[in-house]
């Protein structure tokens, strides 16, 4: 980080809060018990800068086999491995990988090796590895498909119930989101003694806004320069939520998510792959030869708060994925972080934060 | 209307514009050549605010049987008569019509009558009507489905290719939206020589966001009451356009209508049914014996534009839908129009709009 | 009936069985406990030919406002009302009824009606009726549209549990399949304790096959005559459960419904409305403000013998559906019943049933 | 090949001929213009009998970067790659491969080496690579995931538009279905001046019919052993056609497919990975810069002969599948080919062939 290069920030530690609801403990994905992270980060600047995230669901093992799981596919332009079987069961049965377009094959494979190699899976013979992927290809040099085992190994291997990294790190680590750097971002919100969580890889085009106040890529100095690439990539949005959900409920979770995108400027663009899942971590359904154990159900009367809170925590997390980003020289272009002296400007000019006092810091 | 009510004005009116594209020549859905809209109104006050809302392209006739249309259903929980159909064959082949929940039925026996009556339609026998609804069970008295089959043939009979009544008129006569009277609102957008018109039956829940700036329904004197009334409703999007889209490219625009929802602060309530149904007037195909004539095909990349026409067009309606709508007092509680006012305050004050020099009106 | 015509007779009365599972009480859709059905026929030879039938779930009532409902398009050329809701939801609110595709609209208003009658639905403002529907209009005048309020009313109310009529009666009066006279059929089977009832009603084109055996319709002296109807007009086909399957499971279920079209002979053509509805009648999920009773879940690993049976009972409702049909002289045309014995010929021919010892009738 | 094992033979060259519409040339996938067929077969007898099997659109090249293509997913229960991009653009990018379960991740890492590595793709940063799989592993270890990048790009480079070989060979070398041993099949119909082309990978559980004929695998002396196996694997089927169908329209292809597993005795078992993907040759779209040749569309009206086509051509390529597999003794289990005699002997006992005349060979 160069001298004058800010320190990465999450939104609320720069005052900006996304709604009423309370957060969890770390207003993170890790705050759902029983879900952890852990990124690899490959950086060989300014040729490389790519990676993988993995979220691991502690449930997942010998005695349940599967979790229940919703999809929404809000633009299919992408490469999400494992979507069949996740919509024809309702669930999933390995855990989570974010990582690069071109290197979701290989991860996915690695992914494969990790299950066929954990306690209880001497005999497993089919398998549904999941990996979500954007593309990012303006920053790092995607055709080289540099994700390894590995690489993939040590990212499951490493998740922890922390708060994770966010920004520059993991399957965010060369993507570039609304004209600024994107990244991972992660938040959480507490409803009704449910904790919902959500993690993204931003990478899709659009104009930034934060709290209703637009920051357009242009207004700063030194922009993002694109290399002549399309707009749009893609955004990959995980929710979990320990509310017993079944997996239609989590479709409809899943909806609201990839909906939540709007909230900061996303253009939609055809050539993004906009997924969201999400998945449930209590009880029901095992998928195994040992039955699940019976959980409450929810109503779908009662979802709107779980709504609710879902597309407060991917607003925030979208938002958090870029304030913590910071500026990359990269393969074939250069992404700016989004300077957060411009958005308490702006937020603060429009009456969304209050004026500085004295003795605040300016950013 | 009483002394001190405020006269129903369209958002650019109020100098509100949405995004940077230009209209069509009444910003309305009917710039869109050969497609017209018609309302039957329904008023008995306080017990019935209620209508239909008929969507006409001249295309279907004789010679043409069908047009290519996309169907994104946002959250089902709704009506919409003919869905399936429309989804397995990617057409219409009859007028839209909009109009209250439990008088879709009707409404679709009374869209019946009126093709079979049509010329060319001597032989016909099968037929796939396409209704949507909204629930305006607040102001109207839902239950006693006032909708005659004369209701829905005098809206398709009086459909004009003008500028289409906003408000609360026809199927959005008794509609409430963002804690507001909502109702019918219209734009378009021209691009790349296209033109993309959106009509929306605005009844949905969430708080009303103008351009970044929320307007909570409680900053109001005289808010709209609510009667016990579950929140969230429904909201019904027309997108026709003159660009040759087949219907999966439709799809994807449909899929877009619901997503600007967000930008006017919808929160995507469980029990809102958030529709979108988008259509393409030229050529191909025709669902008849007679060939249709084949279209000059867009290319997937090359959507974006109308990707963005109808997510402003579409965002633009829906603030017409509230902006033109006038203070109800209805069977179950009162709807509240949005204040014009207050809505200029808001904005200036967030920096949105200038402030008003001498001599400009105060709204 | 004239005198050389043959009596309406069952697959299983005629020695025709399907499978080895057992069947049910009455090998009917109403051997599971608290689902009824009841018929509306409606004659006026040779011009009308149609009617409504109806299923009614016992359990919906002031307690239980829906049962989760799956839902299978096959060939979404119908207009299946209430589709979009039944996906999201995974839920039916009302009885299912079908009838006359151009009927559909006014039969879903009076089952509208019905419920808004009914017990605990004094303050009802929003529901979603499911009509399914096939085109009956080669031996009815379907553009008549006879079906009445009370026609459907009448269906509902004589709902009873006993076997259901089958054949030409209710909305398969004027249905035409695989080159005969089609109709009203049901069946069950009983596996692991739980029962899957099936009814269809049958009007799609193809060539009979009677277990593995064709028996084409031009075998017959006194062929349907086809009016230049196209071919292909529609099946529906509904399912219903003890199993405690959730919404997921019952798509699941629906879709091998469709797929068992293919044993009897269809062709699935364009034209013809394949659908396919399989609801749960046990405790969970209640769609209101009373809890549901927590289910039991059938993990997906148990589901293949209710596939399987529900497989079975389709293709042999379908064969019941031919085999109880009498030949009809309608409005367009003619439809021959399937000769039982020209079937029994074939099926002893092929050696599926064993030649007839002496003593046995000959058909 | 043991002295007493039978030469495999088509199903034509047994007198097995479904219905009545022509074939192709080679009665192959190959008879549609323009698209060729390898296999690469990996056989280290008895632990691995596995391969790939790749389908080659030669019109996939610098000028033209995607086909329409169609899916339908039977059932879930598999790991198809490349889906969600399928559904979103109606067109795939790349050819299609299959392959064994567990390989099938590696299978698209390396077609996405082969791919990157053509011409005109020297600046491709994204790519949707269609992987299709089931499961092999009761004759193969599929654990050990054998497949390597040079069998993918032995079988890419190999394709030719020859007959291609089926039974044991390629993604078919250890599949069993319907209880004997399975494997790639092949078979073509030309309707209308079109040709309608299948590839089958069958893998699948159920009892074989063969022209209504049930063959039960337990009618064989040594039959295939389960080795604890669940029944149910999984069936890959791809359709290509000359015919100018869009992306909709090869959709519904695809549904038929599915369905005519039912005529050879599938049983959909839930633990079976049905899907079909069917793509067109000619003209549009081009998804690439490059605009696509307008194609003469086909009316949805006139679909129903390659309806018909596919699904004869589905139902003989299952066939072939089993005809001309061989008995195969693999790492959990051995699999029985069907024996030819068996069938011919039941099918001229039903009288669906004729008594062997003196100096027909016995089978």
């Amino acid at each position: 980080m160069s001298d004058n290069e800010q320190h990465p920030r999450r939104a609320r530690d720069l005052g900006i809060v996304v709604g009423a609801l309370p957060t969890g403990r770390h207003n993170a994905f890790t705050d759902v018990p029983g879900v952890r992270v852990g990124h690899t980060t490959i950086v060989d600047a300014p040729r490389l800068h790519t990676g993988v995230t993995a979220i691991v669901p502690d449930a997942l093992g010998p005695d349940r086999r599967s979790l229940p799981c919703g999809l929404f596919v809000g633009n299919g332009f992408g490469k999400l491995v494992g979507a069949t079987q996740v919509a024809e069961l309702g669930a999933i049965e390995t855990p989570i990988l974010l990582t690069a377009t071109l290197s979701a094959f290989r991860a996915a494979d690695a992914l494969v090796t990790h299950v066929l190699a954990s306690p209880g899976h001497e005999e497993t013979r089919t398998l549904n590895p999941v990996v979500g992927e954007t593309n990012d290809g303006r920053l790092s040099d995607i055709r080289a498909r540099p994700i390894a085992e590995s690489h993939v190994l040590a990212a499951l291997d490493g998740a922890t119930a922390d708060l994770p990294e966010e920004g520059c790190v993991g399957a965010g680590t060369g993507t570039v989101a609304l004209g600024f750097k994107g990244g991972i971002g992660t938040s959480s919100r507490v409803v009704g003694g449910w904790t919902v969580g959500t993690l993204v890889q931003s990478n899709f085009s659009g104009t930034l806004i934060v709290r209703g106040v637009p920051i357009p890529a242009d207004a700063v100095d030194e922009p993002t320069t694109s290399a002549g690439e399309p707009d749009g990539n893609s955004c990959m949005i995980v929710v979990a939520t320990d509310a017993p959900l079944d997996a239609r409920q989590l479709g409809r979770v899943a909806r609201r998510a990839v909906f939540a995108m709007a909230r900061v400027g996303s253009d939609f663009a055809g050539g993004s792959g906009d997924y969201a899942l999400a998945f449930s971590t209590p009880g029901a359904p095992s998928s195994g030869t040992t039955p699940g154990t019976p959980a409450r159900r929810v109503d779908d009367h009662d979802l709107d708060p779980v709504f609710a809170a879902t597309m407060d925590a991917v607003e925030e997390a979208l938002l958090n994925s870029l304030l913590t980003a910071t500026t990359t020289v990269g393969h074939r272009g250069t992404a700016a972080a989004v300077p957060h002296d411009l958005v308490l400007r702006r937020l603060r000019a429009a009456g969304v934060l209050p004026q500085p006092s004295a003795g605040t810091p300016a950013s």
